[in-house]
Order: structure tokens, then C-alpha cells, then sequence
């Protein structure tokens, strides 16, 4: 049996992979420009997918880069010309405000010890940001912000643009994109496919104001939403774009959408449930996240009791079932199961056999 | 039959990437971490590959972005605190300076027609020019530098940081890497692999340079050559990459030493010659370049005389020979063939069989 991986990215591949891959050798995909109608199609196919997967309002569009990371870079190249406001809850969440910092941007953050989650009625957000960065799931802790938190945000704060790291929470997160500006999301997660896309989601008042930026300060030239939005109308992309990506992520979201994202969202918080409830009784493991409300269903952090973390790795790994480590500091005290679509419940079963026997 | 692609980019697949990928997908590949041990040593395999392909001196360090494109600004913003200097023919060297435009940079450039090249002996860089930029093969208009010119550049330039964009020309170029500072391409062209990966080849010189700038201004972040470099003195990147293009280079680099690059050299521009022979014979073609020693090898350019350039790319394409058309304003009067090393001389032989019935 090939091993199952449990790890939070790059992760177990989607199970119709590797025959959308073999199409689309067969078709000679990857050898078609991609000036051409066929990419044109093809990029409409993933489009219209995404809109139907996410029920994403009219008026968002959807842009292809090369990484999550560099939709951090982008995002505040065209929609901040002074300052942003991070909520920062683990290396991921820093890592976007470090990107501001860099920016020479007034850039403010409140911040909560690893493991920890927000207190969104508590939380105040300086009046003159002009984003408003969040990271709905933190790889890196296992903190997920709950989506009704996210909708209270920009009850809040309504005028500050809402951008939400969805990296490792798409496409479980059941986000009302009308109550935020911006996601985004790297494939390699929640989608199962080889790394090497990131997928950028943005609406009209981020167009907007990227279109007032636009020749004041630089936007990120080829790369800019004013130059992705005007490929974009005609389904094309300032350079030539990952096209293997593009087509694995169209075919797979067609496959989420013929199994019904409610029913993944069904499986994932069945699994998630068993995966906590083992945690929580368990004399070796424990969750590391304290409060229930903000353990993520994607990417469940357990402490480890005892002994090293990488023998429980090795352990697992000599079962064919492979789990990530605990990250940075906590590597030698944490591991990392990630529950993605392509995680079936027997999966989840089998791991949680082997972690009993531990 | 399938089709066979002579398109300059995305292109006809290197005959032995169906393999590498089948086995990329039996090995799991495409869901190790890329920060596993297994990650690093194929980031190595692709270092030493392209090493001896490229006969790089000690120093180069070799970083992989999402595409070409990322290249042009990520070399301006770690090379460039002022000015470039850049010799534009084509489509892409002019975008090379637009970048430096939009980075506010003092960019000049000396431009000549489009389907010319350049006088070397009769060329003038400004003195502050920190960068001089090239292009050695210019994809839009099918003309190349030969070597010894960009040679001779260094002679006659020897202050700025030498900047190459080899994007349609490498392997094939037979660069002397002392030479110059940094090249780069991406992998869709030569290689004969999938877009959504480009590659960058940096000296000594350039980290110096960048060095000096990093804390002075903007840098690119994560994509800053200090934080690329620091990740790769480890095999590491800063984010997570496009390892399944990854992989597929290491192969396919393994897969061009094996049949040595004299002899992919030699095949070249004995396909190259057949090309410009029944061109400069042919009625209804003509070479666009009219110089000879401006002729890429790589990307043939052709004038079609009498009828309209989509004519003959539908009769040939019906005929499975799927060849480019003319880059931009000449897309309705050239057409554009690429001799990349995964067309085969019968491919060729076939093509011109088609081309003469025409």
C-alpha cells in the first residue's frame, strides 16, 4: 500500500490526480500556448468552477500567480499606499506583516501567543488602515478563526479592505465572500495537487482602490491587478502561468463540486471530530489548541506527551501513514495531521488505529 | 500521431517527461514537504544537473521563481539602486525595460528595429548603468546574440552586472558563464517541461551587489536574492516551490547530459540549417532575420509571402504540425517555428516535407 499523507502541505493528492495528469499528457495540454482558445477555455473552466465551489459574488474576479506568498506581496503593493492592520497568531500570519513591514508600510498587529485565537469583540482596529489582514487558518498552530468572526470583522470595520488567508482552510471554509474584500490560497492543501499555484480572489473596492494606486507608488508591474484584471477579462495572464496547475485545479474542483462541497464540508468536520475526540482522551497526545471554537478542521495540532515527537513520526511513517511535524520551536513536541478532501474517513480511521497503538 | 508542437513556448514536451512524470506520481513526489530531506536532495540533483549542462563557474547559485517574467523584477530590485541599461529588439527585452520603468529606475536603452540585432562594436553604455540587461534570444522576433558578442560585452562593458535573459535559448547557447553576472530562463521553451517554473543563475558579483541594497530599499522580500540565498545554501526555498517542476528538470537535465550538450548543440543547428536553407530557397517563405549570424537557432522566424500566416498554420496543423504564429503586429504575416531539443531532426524533416507542398 502507498503511504498516506497526512501533512499540511504539500499533501496527500486529490485521488483523480494522477489520471487528470495522464488526460491531459494525452491531450498534449501543456504543450498548447497559452495565447490560445484552448487556455482561454480552460482558464474560464477552472474560473467557473471556483465561482460555484466558493458561491462567490458577482464582480470577484480570479487571478493566478505563482504562490500564497507572493499574494501577500501583491496585496499590499495595490491596496495599501500607507498602512495595514495584521491579526498575527502564528508564522504565517507574521510572515504577511513581516511582507509589509518590508513594504515600508505603517504596519500595526495585535498578536496573540502561538495556539491562540482572537477575541473579535475585543478587538480594536486603528482608523486609518487601509487592509485588514487575517489568516482564517494558521498551518503553523492549528488555529482556525471561526467564519462568523470573519463576517463580524467587517461589521465592525467596515472600511478597511478584508483580506483573508484561506491557504490551508479552502475549500472546507464556508466564507461569505460578500463580507470580505479578498482570499486567497495556494493548491497544494485543501486541493490536493502538486505545489506551485496560488489563487488570488478579489472584488470591485479592491479593484477600486488598486486602480487609484496605479501610478502613484509601484504596483508590481506585470503583476499588478490593474495588469491581471485586464488579462483577466479575456481569460489570459500577464506571463505564462503554471498551465499543468491550472488545468489539475480545474478538473478537481469540477470533482469537489460533482461529490458537493456541503457533503466535504460534512466528511471534514466528521473526521475532524474524530481526530479531537481521540486527542482529547489520550494519555500520549493532547490538543494543543485549548479552545474548541478555534481548533481548525484542516490542520489538527496534537501535542505530543513524553517522548520526541519523531518517534512518533518514524513510527507512523514505517505504517505508511505520514504526518508533519510541529513547526519551528515546536518541532520536537508537536505533530501535524492534516484533514484535506483528499483524507478519506478510512484514512483518518487507520491513523488514528496506529496512533492508539502508540 | 500525436501532433507534434513547434511552438516557441509552452512547446513540445521533452520525449522522456510522460516517464518522469508517471514516476514522480508512483514515488509521491508531489506531496514531500519542501522542507524534507528528500526535497533537498532533488533541489541538489537539479543544481548539479544544471552545473555541468551550463559549465557554471564555482559561485553561481541557482534559485527557482514562478517564471521568467518574476526574474526581470526580482534582478532590478536586488541589482539596481538607480539606472539600467538595456538593448531591446523584441517584445521581450522591451518588457525587460518596462519593468525598470516601473520601478522608477533611470532606464536607457538602445533599441533597434524589430528583426534586427546589435553592433556591439558600435555600442555605448552609460557609466552609471548598474545593469546591462540582454537578451540573447528574442522569441518574438526569432534574433539571437551569438555568444561571442555577449563575450565581448563583458570586455567592453566590464563595470555593470551583465544581466542575460536566455529565456528560448538555453540549453542550446553555449554561454560562457564567466562572462557575465546572471542569466536566467524558464522552463517551457529548451526544456521541454510544463510552464510555472523559472530559473535564475546568480555570481558572486550579483550578491555582492544585492548585499549592498538590502536594507537600502525594497528588495522583493521573500524573493530578495539575500532570502533566496540563504534557502539555497541549504537546498531550501523560501517558499513553497513548484516541486514537480522541480523534479521534472532534474530529469530531463539528467536525460540531456546523458546525450551530452555538444551533441545537443550539433543537432540544433544541423535542424537550424534545413530550416533557413528551404526558407532562403522556398517562394512562399522567406527568413525574417536577415543577417545570418542574428538567425537564432532556436526560434525561426518566417515571412510568409502572398497569403495570410494563419492559412499555412491551419493547413500544417491539420497535418498534426502545430507551428507559432508571428509574435504580436507580424501575426498575421510570420510564422514561428522552435527547434527546441525535444523536436526530433525527423520531426523536422516531416515539417519541411509539409512546408514545401504548400
Amino acid at each position: 500500500m502507498a503511504p498516506v499523507y497526512f501533512t499540511p502541505g504539500p499533501a496527500q493528492l486529490y485521488p483523480t490526480v494522477a489520471q487528470h495528469l495522464q488526460n491531459g499528457l494525452d491531450k498534449q495540454v501543456f504543450s498548447l500556448s497559452h495565447r490560445s482558445q484552448a487556455f482561454k477555455d480552460l482558464y474560464r473552466k477552472a474560473d467557473e468552477g471556483l465561482r460555484a465551489l466558493f458561491n462567490l459574488p458577482q464582480g470577484y474576479a480570479i487571478y493566478f500567480t505563482g504562490s500564497a506568498t507572493e499574494i501577500w506581496e501583491r496585496s499590499l503593493q495595490n491596496l495599501t499606499a500607507q498602512s495595514s492592520f495584521h491579526l498575527v497568531n502564528g508564522s504565517f500570519s507574521k510572515k504577511y506583516l513581516s511582507h509589509a513591514q518590508w513594504l515600508g508600510r505603517q504596519a500595526q498587529a495585535v498578536q496573540v501567543p502561538f495556539g491562540e485565537g482572537f477575541d473579535i469583540d475585543a478587538l480594536a482596529v486603528p482608523q486609518e488602515a487601509e487592509l485588514l489582514a487575517i489568516t482564517q487558518n494558521e498551518t503553523s498552530s492549528g488555529v482556525c478563526m471561526p467564519v462568523q468572526d470573519i463576517h463580524a470583522l467587517r461589521t465592525y470595520f467596515p472600511e478597511p479592505l478584508l483580506s483573508v488567508d484561506m491557504v490551508s482552510g479552502a475549500p472546507y471554509a464556508a466564507l461569505d465572500f460578500s463580507k470580505v474584500d479578498m482570499a486567497f490560497f495556494s493548491v497544494q492543501k485543501g486541493f490536493g495537487l502538486p505545489a506551485g499555484l496560488g489563487v488570488w480572489l478579489v472584488n470591485e473596492r479592491c479593484r477600486e482602490k488598486a486602480a487609484q494606486l496605479e501610478g502613484q507608488q509601484y504596483t508590481g508591474g506585470h503583476y499588478s491587478i490593474a495588469s491581471l484584471q485586464e488579462q483577466y477579462t479575456q481569460f489570459q495572464t500577464p506571463c505564462t502561468p503554471n498551465v499543468l496547475g491550472i488545468y489539475l485545479l480545474a478538473h478537481v474542483v469540477e470533482d469537489l463540486l460533482a461529490k458537493s462541497i456541503a457533503v466535504i464540508r460534512q466528511e471534514t468536520e466528521a473526521k475532524a471530530l474524530k481526530l479531537y475526540s481521540f486527542l482529547e482522551e489520550s494519555a500520549l497526545f493532547s490538543p494543543f489548541v485549548q479552545k474548541p471554537q478555534h481548533r481548525s478542521p484542516t490542520v489538527v495540532v496534537a501535542n505530543v506527551e513524553g517522548r520526541p515527537a519523531a518517534e512518533v513520526i518514524t513510527a507512523l511513517k514505517t505504517q505508511g501513514l505520514v504526518v508533519g511535524s510541529g513547526y519551528g520551536a515546536f518541532k520536537d513536541r508537536q505533530i501535524r495531521i492534516a484533514n484535506f478532501p483528499a483524507v478519506s474517513e478510512a484514512d483518518v480511521d487507520q491513523l488514528l488505529i496506529a496512533l492508539k497503538k502508540l
